[in-house]
């Protein structure tokens, strides 16, 4: 079995790693646009070889896997889909999933099976340097299967997914993005919004030196890859509308209780802290 | 030297771990509410023994240090008042200092030194079970010295500091109040939001399993003491209202950028992963 990365960043790289791990008969080749990113990709063990195009990358795979910000998936599909053979699968990764669903239908042949993916994991840090074979240990993994993918097909990425770890999850590509922009877009842009907030404001200085663990990690997402923000905000951008919105009322809800030093404010700072906890042990 | 420590959650509990390990001089005698919090605090070894009261506690001592939420000082400094050994040293490590030093100098005799302090220091985790002789390491400290603390009282404490391993810094309280209200307040309600906004949602049930680790770090305060929480509300408002005002108009300024899908939405991205980037390297 072949099986080409095309975008060798954090996920494709973790792949990749993932990948050689578990697969003596897995032969894993790789693209990245750029050659340091390829050369790097190579000498940490993510792929055997790379290749000078997406194109040959994907050539006589038999599974392909575009790791690129959701973006750049059309222009991938595009290079690709007349060196395809008949039968591979292709997948991709991208954090939404509609657009990439629309641009696979529309541009690869009939006779591949296009299956979106979207592993749940994230890292303060990107880039190959920060790739980890076990990045999707214990992860969900969602899969949103094409309207002419195969059941043969869809089984073998399923399989593949529990191999690397993971646990997979059936989701159709409208439904997977607006849960997505509510528990990962829209803290995303919350992080963004607190750095931009506080770093803009003529008291930084003063308060960089204040600021320690609880700031950290509520600003953690803005240290993000920004093109795969832009890329999010770009190909999911109704969902994320609607959770802003959502999220802007809740903010005033609680100025509204600060402002009035309300009982009210007290129950609503356990009712977060019971739910979080509720969460954090499901 | 004889220390009392009056609360022994988190801060007071990794208090008297601290100061055990660093000094064989001390005696270190401990204050908690609860008495199964009490027995906990000497089990772990953060006090050598608990009194009956704060006031006893406070009694014969020469630092008293008041590690409650900031609602609960102004009580503890009206029981231990008339307890004070002349010339003790009186600190607290609340979370917001203008209300607590106006409270110290309303209450407390003038033969004895108040110096308002506040380690920035959070665990997702409160409470003696938590509390960790290792947690001031390198965190810096805040000190806010009474009107009529002495030069020599407000030396010795910043040399106890800097002996748990903190770096001091000294502001006035209102200063203080602005600058934490930024980096710790407005993080705290950004985390209490998320969750409120989400966890709220008919979609929960299915957004939840999808939630990772992006959601688990910004939302992580969402965990902490929720008296800790309202306590710092109440007693910090004014600042907490306008940091939140900057903050809405800020996630409104981002909603636009999605909205019109500009490029300013990438500049933004950049600029606050490289805001980040530089405080983190500081």
């Amino acid at each position: 079995m072949r099986v080409a990365i095309i975008g060798l960043g954090l996920i494709g790289g973790s792949m990749g790693m993932a990948l050689s791990r578990i697969g003596a008969d897995m032969e894993v080749v790789g693209y990245a646009r750029k050659p340091q990113v390829a050369r790097r990709a190579r000498a940490r063990g993510a792929v055997e070889r790379t290749e000078k195009s997406a194109a040959s990358a994907a050539s006589g795979s038999d599974l392909v896997i575009i790791a690129t910000p959701a973006m750049a998936v059309k222009g991938v599909l595009s290079e690709i889909k007349d060196s395809l053979r008949k039968g591979a699968i292709v997948t991709d990764v991208a954090s939404t999933k509609a657009a990439v669903m629309g641009w696979a239908e529309e541009i690869l042949p009939a006779s591949v099976d296009f299956i979106g993916g979207h592993p749940m994991v994230g890292k303060e840090a990107s880039g190959i340097e920060a790739a980890d074979g076990d990045l999707f240990q214990g992860c969900t993994y969602c899969l949103v299967p094409g309207r002419n993918a195969t059941k043969k097909a869809v089984a073998a990425l399923e399989a593949l997914v529990r191999r690397i770890g993971a646990e997979p999850l059936y989701l159709d590509a409208a439904e997977h993005d607006r849960l997505v922009a509510g528990i990962s877009h829209l803290p995303l842009l919350i992080s963004v919004a607190l750095v931009s907030a506080t770093a803009g404001s003529p008291f930084w200085p003063a308060m960089s030196r204040l600021a320690a663990t609880g700031y950290r990690d509520v600003s953690r997402l803005a240290s993000g890859d920004p093109l795969m923000g832009r890329d999010i905000c770009l190909t999911n951008k109704e969902p994320i509308l609607s959770w802003l919105d959502d999220y802007i009322a809740e903010l005033k809800r609680l100025r509204s209780l600060v402002n009035k030093g309300s009982a009210g404010l007290e129950q609503a700072l356990v009712a977060a802290r019971d739910a979080r906890e509720k969460w954090l042990r499901m």
